[in-house]
Formats: C-alpha cells, sequence, structure tokens
C-alpha cells in the first residue's frame, strides 16, 4: 500500500475559511506491458500497452490484460512475468513489465490493434463489437446455470469497500472483485482505472486456476461499459454487478452471450438488464 | 439526444418485488477517428483511434482529440471533418470520422504511441510523463492570472447537471464543461468517457477560436486524472475542478505547470491541490 497512496498537503475550504491539511491522494503512475516469445531466439520484448494504473499487483495486471484482451489464451501460455526497466527516480518503482509466452504460443499481437471493435464484414459498429467477440471464439454462457442471491448482492457494496484499504484513504481508486455465490468474496483489487481493477482480478483468478469462473460473479465499482463486459465474457463469468449505470452496448454484450448484468446497485435496489434467471 | 441513449425494459427490484419497467441508457458505440493530409496526393486516410464513445459531437471529439494529444497545433491545421463508413444497420450512425489536415501541417503520428508517458532519457516513470510534457514545448501556466470565486465553484455540479439532457435521462453518462470566471458556462459536453466529454469541450473551444483557454476553467464530472490534466493543459486552461479525488501524478502535472486544481467538489467544499491564488 506504501505504493499505492502518497501523503501531501492540501487547502481545504467551504468557500470562506481554508485550512491546511494533509491528504493521501491515489498514486497514478504509467505501466508499459512488453511480449517476448520464448518460440524466437533472441527475439526482442514488444511494448504492446502503456496504462495509467496505481502501482500493486502489477503482473496480475498485464497477465489479466493479455488474457482478456485475447492475446493469450490462460496460465499456461505465460513462462514467466519479470518487472523490467529503469526504476523510478522518486519512488524506487519498475514501471515496466515484461511476459514471456511459452514457446508453443502463437502470438498474434494485431488482435490489440483490432481491439474487438472491428470485422471486415461491416466495419466499425457496436454490431460489429459483438461479432467480432464471436468470431474471436467466446461461447454463450446461457447454460451456465450458477445463482446468486439478491441478499448477497445488495451487501457487496459495502463488503467490498471494507476490503478496499486504499479508497479508504483516498476516496479516488475504482475496485473490482470476483465473489461466490455462498457470498465469499475471492479476490478484491484496487486501480485508478476500472479495467484496471477488473485486469488484476482476472490475473490473480487466472494465477488461482478459477478460469473460467463460471461459479462467480465480478463486481465493479464504476459503470458498466462494453470493455468491462468483454472481460466479464471472457474471463467466463456469467454474471457482472456494477454500482453505476450500463452502457447500451454492455447490455447487447450480456444479452448476446447469455449473461447476468446488474446495475445502479445502491440504496437497497438494483436493476436487472440481463439475464435475471441467475438473480434469485 | 436521440442517438445519445435507448429506451429498454427492465426489471427494477428491492431483492423481494420485481417489476419490469421501461429504462434509458446512455448509448456506446466505437468511433474510428482517421487523419489524412492534404499535402499527400492521394494520400491513404490512417486509422489513429478507436475510442467507444457516445453519438455526439463526433467532429468535436475527433478534433479535440488529436489538439490534445498534439497531432494538430490549432484549429487551422483543419481543412475539412467528415463522417465516413458504413452506416451501423441498426442506428444508421456513421461511425468513422475522418479528419483532413491543411496541405502545410507536418503530421507526427508516433506521438500517438508515446502518449506522453515516455521520455528516451528516463524511460517510464511519472516524471518522465511530466518531462514528455515540456519537451513537447508545453508552457507554464503559471503567469496567467484568471481567477474565480470559491461561491462560483460550489455552485457548478448542480449547475452542470442540470445542462445535461442524456443524464438526467440515463444516470449513466460523465460531464465536462468550460466555464468563466463570471460564471458563465459556455459548452458542456456529455460522453461515457471522461476523457471524451473533455475532447468535445476542447473541440467546441477549438472551433469558437478560444484556445488557448487562459479564461477558463474546465469542470469534469469524474475524477481528476494525469490525462484529464495534460488535456486541460494542452487546451491552455489553467484551472481543472473535478467531483471526484485527484490522483498523485493529476496534482504533480498542475504544480509542475502553474496549474490549479480542486477536487472533491461537493456537499458544500472542495479542496485545493495545486495554485490556491486562483481561488478567491
Amino acid at each position: 500500500m506504501a505504493d499505492s497512496s502518497r501523503k501531501l498537503d492540501i487547502l481545504k475550504t467551504d468557500g470562506h475559511d481554508r485550512c491546511v491539511t494533509g491528504d493521501v491522494v491515489a498514486v497514478e503512475e504509467p505501466l508499459e506491458i512488453q511480449v517476448a516469445s520464448a518460440s524466437v531466439d533472441g527475439a526482442a520484448a514488444k511494448s504492446v500497452s502503456i496504462t495509467m494504473r496505481t502501482p500493486g499487483n502489477d503482473a496480475e495486471l498485464a497477465v489479466g490484460f493479455l488474457y482478456t484482451e485475447g492475446i493469450i489464451g490462460g496460465k499456461g501460455d505465460v513462462r514467466s512475468v519479470t518487472a523490467v526497466g529503469q526504476p523510478d527516480p522518486e519512488s524506487g518503482l519498475q514501471n515496466s513489465i515484461r511476459v514471456e509466452t511459452a514457446p508453443d504460443v502463437a502470438l498474434d499481437l494485431d488482435k490489440l490493434q483490432r481491439h474487438f471493435y472491428t470485422t471486415s464484414s461491416c466495419g466499425v459498429c457496436g454490431k460489429a463489437s459483438l461479432d467480432a467477440l464471436e468470431t474471436t471464439g467466446q461461447q454463450s454462457l446461457a447454460t451456465v446455470d450458477t445463482r446468486f442471491g439478491s441478499d448477497l448482492l445488495l451487501a457487496l457494496p459495502g463488503r467490498v469497500r471494507d476490503l478496499q484499504p486504499v479508497f479508504t484513504a483516498t476516496g479516488g481508486l475504482h475496485a473490482a472483485a470476483a465473489f461466490g455465490p455462498d457470498g465469499e468474496i475471492r479476490v478484491v483489487r484496487e486501480d485508478v482505472g476500472r479495467h484496471n481493477a477488473t485486469d488484476k482480478v482476472v490475473g490473480a483468478l487466472l494465477e488461482a486456476g478459477e478460469v473460467p469462473g463460471h461459479g462467480l460473479g465480478l463486481f465493479v465499482s464504476g459503470r458498466a461499459s462494453f470493455e468491462l463486459m468483454q472481460k466479464t465474457l471472457l474471463a467466463g463469468i456469467p454474471l457482472l454487478v456494477a454500482v453505476g449505470a450500463p452502457s447500451s452496448l454492455a447490455v447487447d454484450t450480456a444479452r448476446a452471450f447469455g449473461m447476468t448484468l446488474v446495475g445502479f446497485l445502491r440504496d437497497g435496489t438494483f436493476n436487472i438488464y440481463a439475464g435475471e434467471d441467475r438473480i434469485i
């Protein structure tokens, strides 16, 4: 947590009085994700992404990102994950991480460019984004019959917040959490970015051998976008629960792939946008 | 607004009773931004970004994005902006937009790859992100002496919300707004993404000839990240006001470039993280 938050002095005001007070902000630093293939002798590592993240669980973030972008197919595709690069002169953090893939993994890094948004048949559109998921072999989760109690969902925001040390200090971090139908929260991760928090959770689940997560639900502290729905689908998790609003394309994705999407989980109520049979 | 939100039926529940109700969600669709240079005869347009956005003000989004990423230097660098590509089969929307630059504009599209996060001297780190902004010629705004009243800031969240038709309907959109020291709100834009909403505002200001916006402040409905601070800096706006928390690197950027950063603007108070002299 030392690297995840930083103390500083600020002014707090109600418009009339000002007082200098100590404050804690969430750390945001760039992380470069590199991929190197063990199959090519002496192959240079290729930089595939630079994301602004909160330091901590960088290896999970890198592996989760590569998995939910369709670059690697599972934990077995990863030979090693290593922090590399010059340490930051002030924080001492290394802000590059290298994932070396196993020799038999065929890397298609162009996928990162296509980004699930386009297909050759109909160009750039919401429908194409769904088609692109199908084209890459994503299966419907309609037959996954894990069910979750309403009371369990209603209790999630408070329970996850209790497990967020950096949010408690800074008020400035998103959370993602995987939970079971028994209410057990398996993993919670924090980050300035919702997508990063989700990638960290997926990376942790991969490491624990829990992907596909047919028996899990995923909670996110913000809104439900297409990208979060896509990451949930690729992790094989049939339920996404968001504190905030879903977008149109998140709803379309959930309905197209037999997933359950819950939004506006706050103040004792929630909305079910797709797959209501899983909520009991 | 018709393209920005969509009606659908959902289930609303408190855990016991369920009722089917009509709901409205914010539309999220991909937008591909293409750049073509008029200086190269018959040059093919190059796809430089695909972003998930809420349709509406696409031209502003494209121009604002290219400006805040340092690709174009102003309105004069743009010869034309045209919606292109096949219409979406369902919505009829065109989801590609082409910006043609004037013949004398030297395009350096590699800037999008470097993304302000790295320098050749010290690699990937927070400090490098600030150095990269300096290297690209960003000037400190320390001498810009526009001042804003505290009462004006405290009233902003409510006033901006009143100008957000799609948020009111969906609860699912971020807002960005430019305002003057007299309290006048010059432009408000909405989007599923905070960065997109900000780019739309900057695009509108460019169109109106109000960049650099030395006499303006920028309001955002969410948190203040490095990228938002960077966009505010590139637009020449000395004040960023966020409803949510700032990140460490947003604070560092504000302090390094003589900007004012206000966060946690809610419930009648706010925090000043940098440049308090501009708040009176």
